[in-house]
């Protein structure tokens, strides 16, 4: 998928909304558990109840390598859903891979192509020749970690350095590997202070925000400092959406919570033009 | 594994090399590709003729995505089999994950339970919440990156901060996560003038050096710096031991390498006592 096809596609549903698809065997309703595939059953039903408000999918690939094969197939099943019935939606491996070249390029085969994913996290820690095999994929697009929204971001991305902080370092030295057409960065919603800050040194490039609902981000504030011309964010919200109801409803409930959230995005998106 | 037991072994096979099982479909033996399970049928020879000279094997999880579920399926037979034939041998997953704290205990789940692996490579940049559910876990250990072998360190690793390197800014943060049973440090053969800096800040832990074969870094420099009364590393040789043969002797040939590294280490050990 190329940036200009989710412009569109915000535009069109009025929402930057990305639904984390954070799938917990020990959290999913218990009546899912005699399923063939319960972790594909509640992900196929999130996602038929949920797609019209959301944008993007994020599968954090830890919840499903946790079961091992097994959620590994689970998986797979998901994104080849996603990609057959709604190849509008951005999809997002949330894998914060990155290792050194040759190995890099095997984890981009694994997500680009294996599973057709259009974008993966990475983790930027080891440098230019770890995050370019990701970018050398047509399409694809790579978010680099900018500023997580953990407290330990503190421990080392917070940390100043002569010029600047450690993240700061990070942005500046990435933002010449690719363009703004191949990469984005994952900002933590968290730190909405920090938010001004990166939009100064990558105005145009697309923010992945996690960290709004179980994290506890505010979506108004942080979309005052990110938003940008083309919007130029995507919101992410996990268990906050997917685990709203443990009963039949799920889906129902995790839809609503969707549409919540898609309203406020539409009075921003409404604000902006 | 207890790091007590890492030592005893590494006295016991004056040994502290590490075979890296960076598995690839494209470069193994032609031959081998009718078999029904091609990358364990490869592991499973090469582990068979090498593991009385080396004291761990590191298995490459990108290696093993790349081919999607199928690759798993091998990753799983591999780590089986070692842990069924060959108990006292250390097991490293090359993983390189870390990410939020809910996220790495998935990770942590993956790796130390499902798949019983003894280790698992850590990115540290996302601090210490993102570390320590895998120090969490008995008798496992996380290996967290402390400066690696690629040219890409200079990029985010090698930058200068108020006080030295961020990489060193690093090791000095985490360095209280954990101790020296539960933590050991990735440190890039291709840098041995930083490996004695590092000594200096973390004497005890163990360090898993990479880079000696392919990546051009030299055994003997390096020990000149890494050894420690323990012996204190662990050595590990990939793309030059496994792939050293493409034909029908391509164990016996893996294994001949392996004996050779052997050799140079037990004069190492010996000259150590």
């Amino acid at each position: 998928m190329k940036i200009k096809d989710l412009i569109f596609q915000i535009k069109n549903k009025r929402s930057f909304l990305c639904i984390g698809l954070d799938t917990d065997i020990n959290r999913i309703p218990k009546f899912i558990l005699n399923k063939e595939d319960p972790i594909f059953f509640f992900n196929k039903s999130i996602i038929d109840k949920t797609h019209k408000y959301c944008v993007a999918y994020k599968l954090n690939t830890a919840f499903y390598e946790s079961l091992g094969t097994l959620g590994w197939v689970s998986m797979k099943k998901t994104i080849d859903y996603i990609n057959k019935n709604f190849p509008e939606i951005f999809t997002i491996a949330d894998a914060k891979r990155g290792d050194i070249g040759n190995t890099s390029m095997m984890y981009a085969k694994a997500f680009f192509e294996n599973m057709n994913f259009d974008s993966i996290t990475v983790n930027p820690y080891m440098g230019s020749d770890c995050v370019k095999p990701f970018l050398e994929f047509k399409d694809k697009i790579s978010i680099l970690l900018g500023l997580t929204s953990n407290p330990g971001a503190s421990d080392i991305q917070l940390k100043k350095t002569n010029n600047d902080y450690i993240f700061t370092e990070m942005i500046k030295s990435s933002v010449s590997w690719g363009n703004n057409e191949n990469m984005m960065y994952v900002v933590g919603a968290t730190k909405p202070q920090f938010i001004e800050k990166i939009r100064k040194i990558i105005p145009h490039h697309f923010l992945l925000i996690p960290g709004v609902g179980a994290q506890g981000g505010d979506l108004n504030k942080i979309c005052k400092y990110a938003v940008n011309d083309n919007i130029g964010l995507i919101i992410n919200s996990s268990r906050s959406i997917i685990y709203s109801s443990n009963n039949e409803d799920f889906a129902d409930a995790a839809a609503k919570i969707s549409e919540s959230l898609q309203k406020q995005m539409k009075v921003i998106i409404s604000a902006k033009k």
